[in-house]
């Protein structure tokens, strides 16, 4: 029951470098991986999935803080480019190396091998995930954990450390779902087929129609994962969601966690039965196996937050010595309501910084930028919009185009800092006029100054409906300033912002019918993305880029170039 | 009932200009296309489908001998790249249009646009498709038919011309089928689910298993095709082939068809009841609307070569003024055995050369090269290997390796002219020693020398097969010097070569347990792909290529690169 087999490190130099935080044990951490489509059964129905190296998830990257990690990434895909994103890595230094498609890089090519170098400065639970397309749902996924520095310790206690990814299951390929997506009329990808806890699940294979050579109950691929533990040992268990769609919760049969870690960020300690968690986010929980020894529990997880179909996600929590795949005599916890919209924003309000480990926030901010998300029609389709902008993203990397001026590969005007309007539109009902517009065009903050973002949910075209958005942000961790319900005010709201110790992420959701606060300091040269990590909200445009520091930016690496308009540079 | 209705010529400039026909009334023929995935429902199955500007087969390109042809290739597919091939064009001083991904170029990205420009110097029936991966069968293909020059006529006459592709249809998609052929154990894509004529065919809705949300027999989509004819009227019907595995046997109940062209080249007439047309052929065939006008009558194509499960397909010859949808009268013709391989070689020995159309053959050759297919086990996969070479298409285009000196980027030594131990070789048994091995090596033939091909069949993995493979020689078009059952002999059998009136093709099928012979001029600066036209074979390492007078390709352009070695040229 090892899931540090998943580590596959082809050599580790003991090469003392200097890196960002002089640490000077630190490492280069050098993996080799080829990307490919395999057949895999990951809930025991055969479908298409992009494996590395064999495998989905993919290997587990651990490291230490101030290490140096090396990816070369083959891409063995037919006819398909891809791209990697190292999800809550700020890419300090290295804003090439943020993997993000159409941002900060051109594709890989098949046949390509991309060199992805960056430095993993700060200790703490992080991802990797496809940033291509939809390519991320295909199953090219894995975790990316990363160690203290020799000595330090956590301020919590735990005697092992594992880490899973919950994600959602889809059995139409990813091709499929996006030709859906783009098509008038529009196609919606529908509820997911299941749930996965660490790459596995169980979808039904005895549904009417289910062909006995595309599903079979019986196959090991489909097995559900097993965590095992010793009896009154307690445990990290540290929690990735890269879910396509679904919001989840997460609990243990009979047994509490206590969250200590967030996006890489200490938690003041809190306990929950269940851990409400949202496509991007990571969280550290502790567990201590101190139930009934005799039997093993069930963990589950559960998708919240839109009436679905999808049938809850099944793991074993394995007492030693019982047989890991015993069944638990109990019948598996149902969760909670999917519905239950307090309970989730309580949570959120929950997750504050551990006093001994405060960043602390400016106290007033430079700019505040409004994002309205709305659902729209565009052209007969369906799409979502920020500020009555749905967002597209360039062929040309943003990176490059304002590194090397090519200003005329993306819209010049910027998106508004606040809709038109902002103060009298009722948040509450559909869209008065649902036409938008599409726009590759992004914000640019001036370099170090403190910025404000307000997420201000709203109805989507159907009425009395608001969804939850989890978004995230690429190259910074932000302050959580608050949560509230209905519209922002931007007299009163503020003044209620937790200035004392609010949590950074790099992820948060904002929640039906509210808005989230967050403040950051634009100070990491580069273009990121920020944008909802529902794969098809981003798809259909719910996100935008900001831009801070380009000048300050390095020399680019070429490896990033070759698409769009810097097909230019190509002069043999 | 206008085939000419598929045309979209988005603008014609009556430009006079030069070219190497010296046409003074050479046009342009200027084409935009626009690539991607949709969702279509060609045999009543709802797939995704490659489109091109919404249509799958795409626009039919009519142009003129000595016109200039040129398509700005958009690929809107969202993570996959494309290139496009002009088959049975030769490309004469523009070898950097052939479209052949890894020969002639690197792959389109998604969003560029591509120019591919290219004269048609010659008038006859050609087609395209896509040439990276698999792509051609995801319905990426068309027709385009060049007229004769103003003031010349046809050695036959005719009153309507009329343009159909024959093609074989799969349900699953081209990843799936890709994935399988390159799994360990080995995947056949097994028997097409459909035939289509002119991108129409017939699935049986109600098998079981079969979603009714996924197959509509009443889908307009689906609905036959319909070929009206006037009585009285004779036709050209010009038909190509762009099957992915299926040979073909294409008739019209109750019609004889008399075949006068064959790759761009006039056939001395010879009159057929059914024709057999194997993938990468065209053929023109006259039909004349001579019987009982009252009734609607069958065309019907049907899968031969191979013991198959594909059902016939069916379209339907409308008499006018009959319904174009009644059904005719008749239960539709079965079509040959599949496995009367002495009736298809006979209709291969019958193409022959238009007396007046000659093409004088060179009546010696300086090199004789002999490609003997076997199938073979490589690394627990399943291969095809000439001369016990699996062939592999390196990612950086020859053209550029070759033309810019990067000759690390592929195996230099050649593949071997003839295979060692040739004499003793049984080809009527499973190869002795199943192993081969994989290369991206190519033959350099001397310029302007005179080549002779020996394709040598032999069994398969299987005992007692043999298959049909039609093999498709790029930039050229070779002679037919003749065909032979069992082990070619180099002493004896070129004495019985038709050296007076071969037929030139582009396309020739090799027979089961047989051999066939071509002879070309290695005339046309550029590098040449060789291969099986059967989509399945060729990705499974059935062809070669040919280097001839690099030296004399003019300067490249850089829009072909971009892809592995040469992202070397990427200078910002």
């Amino acid at each position: 029951m090892k899931l540090n087999n998943q580590l596959l490190v082809c050599s580790i130099f003991l090469l003392s470098i200097f890196n960002l935080n002089s640490n000077v044990d630190a490492k280069i951490r050098h993996y080799r991986w080829e990307v490919k489509y395999e057949f895999k059964s990951p809930d025991c129905f055969k479908k298409l999935v992009i494996t590395i190296n064999g495998r989905s998830p993919g290997p587990t990257i651990l490291a230490q803080q101030g290490d140096t990690v090396i990816v070369d990434l083959k891409n063995s895909l037919v006819t398909e480019n891809v791209a990697i994103h190292w999800h809550g890595i700020r890419q300090i230094g290295t804003p090439w190396a943020d993997g993000t498609e159409g941002v900060t890089q051109c594709p890989i090519l098949p046949g390509d091998t991309f060199r992805y170098q960056f430095i993993v400065d700060r200790a703490g639970t992080y991802m990797y995930h496809a940033h291509y397309g939809m390519q991320r749902e295909a199953g090219l996924y894995g975790s990316l954990r990363v160690a203290l520095p020799d000595g330090e310790v956590e301020p919590f206690s735990y005697d092992y450390d594992r880490s899973i990814i919950l994600n959602d299951w889809y059995h139409k390929s990813t091709y499929e779902q996006a030709a859906g997506l783009s098509a008038v009329p529009f196609v919606w990808v529908g509820d997911p087929q299941s749930l996965l806890i660490q790459g596995k699940g169980k979808f039904d294979c005895s549904k009417p129609g289910v062909a006995a050579t595309d599903c079979n109950a019986t196959n090991p691929e489909c097995s559900p994962y097993v965590f095992t533990v010793v009896p009154g040992k307690t445990y990290r268990l540290r929690i990735g969601s890269l879910t396509a769609l679904a919001a989840l919760s997460f609990e243990i049969e009979g047994h509490n966690m206590t969250v200590v870690e967030a996006d890489g960020h200490y938690v003041e300690p809190f306990v929950v039965k269940n851990l409400y968690i949202y496509s991007g986010e990571t969280y550290s929980v502790l567990v201590t196996a101190n139930q009934d020894p005799s039997r093993n529990y069930w963990a589950v997880s559960k998708m919240v937050s839109r009436n679905n179909t999808t049938p809850n996600g099944l793991a074993i929590f394995n007492y030693y010595p019982n047989h890991p795949k015993r069944s638990p005599p109990t019948v598996p916890p149902s969760g909670p309501w999917w519905d239950d919209v307090n309970s989730r924003v309580n949570q959120s309000l929950l997750v504050k910084s551990h006093p001994n480990y405060i960043h602390p926030v400016p106290k007033t901010s430079d700019r505040v930028i409004v994002l309205l998300n709305t659902q729209n029609r565009i052209d007969g389709g369906i799409k979502w919009s920020i500020n009555n902008v749905s967002f597209t993203l360039p062929h040309t990397p943003y990176l490059v185009s304002l590194k090397q001026n090519l200003l005329h590969t993306f819209e010049q005007t910027p998106p508004p800092d606040v809709i038109n309007g902002y103060e009298t539109y009722n948040i509450s009902e559909v869209a008065p006029n649902v036409n938008a517009t599409t726009s590759n065009s992004l914000y640019r903050l001036k370099f170090n100054s403190t910025v404000d973002i307000i997420l201000q949910n709203s109805n989507t075209l159907s009425v009395k409906n608001s969804e939850t958005h989890p978004w995230h942000l690429h190259g910074h961790d932000f302050w959580v300033l608050g949560y509230g319900n209905g519209k922002f005010n931007a007299t009163e709201d503020p003044k209620k912002y937790n200035l004392v110790n609010p949590i950074m992420k790099n992820t948060v959701a904002v929640h039906p019918y509210g808005w989230t606060a967050l403040r950051f300091v634009a100070n990491n040269p580069g273009v990121w993305a920020f944008h909802c990590h529902i794969e098809s909200h981003f798809y259909m445009g719910m996100g935008t880029v900001f831009e801070e520091g380009i000048e300050k930016v390095g020399t680019l690496p070429s490896s990033i170039m070759g698409c769009g308009d810097t097909r230019r540079f190509i002069k043999p």
